[in-house]
């Protein structure tokens, strides 16, 4: 049996292995792919985002846990592309989930990569099909990014949350442009410490600006620790599921996704053959020593390699 | 006058010009740059990476004291490729580093970019030959990336100075395979936090594995902020100079950054020559509308699409 099918089977074992060969960029992972694509996509999507330290893994796991107590079979991605000393919250997220790690209906999985993020957000589209295929209905993609040379979660979630605290910092980056855009609900959380009747003003203030008719971008108050807040934001996001349902916004979502993921897909081949064709290190280094003694500037040499292709 | 005449004539103004087209992918600049690569390269690119909040600005800050009481010009680069809400240092870095704003002799500039990585480490070599040509000796080129998925400060510099402090995230992190072999120099700064003694232990010991002759790395002690411990590790940058200039170890250093550069710019330019032969957004959107019912997977139609062009 392929991967595909024991991942369709249930087999969890499968997905890992499919799961790595995402991350790693392993070319067998594409077969296997053209028959997962074939099974439906989960019911939900949801996407956490937010500055690292923020909560977001902690919301996550209570989310989790109400899935769970309905009985569903959940999947936890949890997808960063930070670099070994930046300090990437991948390692305290698999710790902080240990409280399901046993649970065989929650499926966690951290995926980093070395891949530039573009490859990353489409690595990341395809891990969400194979939780999917692996029964998970809803999909929780947890991630710092929005696109900026990170991870792009609009383009894999049907519904984002951002996850900010009161601190300044966040609430200061949380306003900026870019951010305002991506979110559909904002948990505010930690909203124990200080200021956190300021920070909550001074987001809904900033969200009020938006455009009116349509959604209507939700503050909900949360100290996830503690489990407060949860039920308020499991409601947002059903309440947010419900409306993009209606009037056909749902389906314009994902096509625009699915395009975006298809482009990404044809750019990465693209690109695997263009490197296949450039000349190797060795040759590189011996074109690159007129550059050296400054006799010619890089973008002339480029073109010569160009034309010469 | 262009741009590149302008500033080997010390125009700061015409420096910041280009260095803003660089950012933005102006496709201006690759003309400019023509004339900048025949000027020679700075004599010294010194790379500071580290976790944020490590002190990197500081240090870059103290070190700019230094090189500035000589009377050298020296520029400082400071390269992120963090989004508005993953907290990047930017905005931080010009505000700490506003002591030498007004200082002719000390040229600073934050780059930020919505290009991809790999584009990025592209823009940062550029705007190190923008500051040599404006007059700076000694660039400092301040980043968290190690270059997975962010800026590789390996391919830029001539010797790595990796800041990090005594908390424990940081000195599991710096241990981590992977920034052993690009750093150069290790700034144990903020040294007057609990457990530094630990820590300097831990990180000598992890560097004392790596493989005998060649360069030991030093590790040394800081306190930026105080200015304790920047003579010293002024020193051992000195003495590493002296090292890689020795045994023609710069000469194959540079040789294999330039091939790297090239090679980017080649990607670069074929990435940009294929995004123009590819279906348009709509056109994408509607070859994707054959993803949503599952009547083909997206591996198999990136293939049509590639046999089609």
């Amino acid at each position: 049996m392929g991967l595909a099918a024991a991942i369709a089977n249930g087999d969890a074992r499968a997905a890992s292995r499919l799961l790595s060969w995402i991350e790693d960029g392993d070319r067998r992972a594409a077969a296997e792919l053209k028959e997962l694509y074939r099974l439906p996509a989960p019911s939900s999507v949801l996407g956490l985002t937010g500055p690292p330290g923020a909560g977001k893994s902690t919301i996550a796991d209570a989310l989790v846990g109400r899935y769970r107590a309905r009985g569903e079979r959940v999947g936890v991605l949890a997808v960063d592309p930070s670099s070994p000393i930046s300090g990437g919250a991948v390692l305290g997220d698999r710790i902080r989930m240990q409280r399901h790690a046993t649970d065989g209906g929650v499926f966690i999985r951290s995926m980093a990569s070395r891949s530039w993020p573009g490859g990353l957000s489409r690595a990341a589209a395809d891990a969400v099909r194979v939780l999917a295929a692996h029964g998970c209905r809803t999909v929780i993609v947890e991630t710092v990014g929005t696109g900026q040379g990170e991870v792009d979660v609009t383009r894999i979630a049907d519904t984002v949350v951002l996850v900010c605290t009161p601190a300044a910092g966040d609430k200061i980056q949380a306003i900026k442009a870019g951010v305002l855009e991506i979110a559909d609900i904002v948990a505010l959380n930690k909203d124990d410490l200080p200021d956190a009747d300021v920070a909550a003003r001074s987001i809904e203030t900033a969200f009020r600006m938006r455009p009116p008719g349509g959604w209507r971008v939700p503050l909900v108050r949360t100290r996830a620790r503690d489990g407060e807040g949860i039920g308020g934001l499991a409601s947002a996001i059903e309440r947010h599921g419900r409306f993009i349902a209606g009037g056909g916004i749902l389906g314009r979502k994902r096509l625009a996704n699915a395009a975006h993921h298809l482009r990404s897909i044809v750019r990465e081949r693209l690109l695997e053959k263009i490197a296949a064709r450039l000349p190797d290190d060795r040759e590189m280094e011996r074109r690159a020593a007129r550059l050296l003694d400054g006799s010619i500037d890089p973008y002339s040499l480029a073109e010569e390699i160009i034309e010469s292709l």
